[in-house]
């Protein structure tokens, strides 16, 4: 990416956006909400401390398959070549998490034990759609506000089963295990070394998680969460880390909401493709983007995108929470 | 990416975006209208056919140095390591084409003359520009509306020269050879021939040029304007061919203004790199992207978008201007 650094932006400079979803309308016809369980789907797994029935009230976390599927759960892939180009059905899962009953939450005002219910449904979904050989991938990823892409403000992630790995993670992927052949090493346990060292771009660390700007960050407030254990697969996290991973969150996006006024934001779980859960060059990060900048002709056209603002004053401020 | 055609959409499901740029205030202080060329450094070209003097009225299509470049034009690039990063000063030309003195023209309002010089300006910064080594690439394109990035209103494309060859641009043209490769042909030739046989994708085609909906369109709307001709690089277009790419571009923009209510909009020329006139495995195109949904967390994770139109429909959709 390119930092253009003589016209570097800070929080103020990122007018808030409107969001017109937070309407009254939209709390009293919430399909996530209790009491209308019935407005979606029958439920796939629920975590329930009661002795609560399936589809009534009572769930802190919820997994429904999404009502309007971008990829069908039911038939064969079916590959087929048609001239020039390649088809194929659109064979997969689309499921939400509803993160909570509280319409009105969000990641940073969750006490941390629903963050880590969140996480934990996560990983049980990830393990149980793996058994299923059509799925490749297991995209898990969060839309907030209606800039994100979001319909609904209900706290809620959705994930994504697919039955290709997705190009985006297979170069990824690839970048990885390049550098790993020269090397010997992971990148990113590289990363956190060089990142832990320079200290400038951290947000937040510990002994098990580190929360940072990188280096090069394509948009303004893009923020990466990684485990500085070397593990390929978020699903295989020691209950320590998933405990770990909650706070992270919860601290990063409280100190985001604080510093740019709530913001539409996107997270996009990177994870290792189903059935490689040891990769040697590969490593689980949560990447975290604040929507405050449109894509335009010259990052479509090119992949390079420019940055109005420099990550080590991106790091302070949310270290400081915009204060 | 993956067409969800249970849920197809046409022209009329996608609301008018609002464009908030078009105040009398914008036009008050407009700097690429008639009378302000001081507003702007000055300029790099321009095109007049009376004989009015440099950075005064008169031009039909003026190119002006970028006022807040993304990359700027003194200096080395000066590679270096830092740890596992790379960084390079971000060395480059960023500029503007201003396409017409008219603030209220568009593509599809200009005369076809108007939009010729336009083509012919491209060529000229392209041959101008490859004549600098340190530039790999050439880019050009156009942002119309807010919400696809434009911050002026007035009629203008952009071009930024990169001193590397662009991450996305490399893709392509790493896939192009493959096919090459294999079938000793161009996959573009070869997509020309197959949409031409098929027709159900074509919007407007004829001895010269082809526009039409790809196979598998990334966004609703999307469609591409390419030369029959094998030609790799824009700036070698015949004078005929010149003629020619500017009443395709006029008649779609024209359609797609009817049928989607002058919707926010980017194109994107690809074209190939600096000083690799001849490539069998290439054939420069133009894309066009209205502005219509939202990138969400998905389309970043995985590279995969998610489209509910069906390229067929939308072909018809523009041929017919919305009607």
């Amino acid at each position: 990416m390119i930092i253009a650094a003589e016209r570097a932006k800070r929080p103020q400079d990122f007018p808030p956006i409107e969001n017109t979803q937070m309407t009254e309308e939209g709390r009293q016809t919430c399909p996530f909400c209790y009491g209308r369980e019935d407005r979606t789907p029958p439920e796939i797994r629920a975590y329930r401390s009661d002795q609560s029935a399936p589809n009534t009230p009572g769930w802190t976390v919820r997994v429904v398959p999404n009502k309007y599927p971008a990829l069908q759960i039911e038939g064969d892939i079916d590959r087929q070549g048609d001239g020039v180009y390649d088809r194929m059905n659109g064979i997969g899962a689309h499921e939400v998490i509803i993160e909570t009953p509280d319409h009105d939450a969000t990641p940073a005002t969750m006490p941390p034990a629903q963050l880590e219910t969140v996480a934990q449904a996560f990983i049980d979904r990830m393990v149980d759609l793996e058994k299923d050989v059509r799925f490749k991938y297991i995209q898990i990823f969060k839309n907030v506000g209606e800039a994100a892409g979001a319909s609904l403000e209900h706290p809620h992630c959705q994930l994504i089963a697919t039955p290709v790995v997705p190009k985006r993670v297979t170069e990824e992927l690839e970048s990885a295990l390049t550098y790993f052949k020269y090397k010997e090493r992971c990148v990113f346990c590289d990363i956190i070394r060089q990142e832990s060292r320079e200290a400038t771009r951290v947000v937040f660390a510990d002994d098990l998680f580190i929360t940072f700007v990188p280096f090069a960050p394509r948009f303004p407030f893009e923020t990466v969460i990684m485990p500085r254990r070397h593990l390929a697969t978020f699903k295989n996290m020691a209950p320590e880390e998933v405990k770990a991973f909650a706070a992270h969150l919860n601290l990063l996006v409280g100190n985001m909401n604080r510093a740019l006024q709530t913001p539409p934001y996107n997270f996009v779980l990177h994870t290792a493709p189903c059935g490689q859960d040891v990769l040697d060059h590969y490593h689980w990060h949560l990447e975290i983007i604040p929507k405050l900048s449109m894509v335009a002709g010259f990052e479509w056209g090119t992949g390079f995108y420019i940055n109005p603002t420099l990550p080590e004053q991106t790091a302070a401020d949310l270290r400081n929470g915009g204060v």
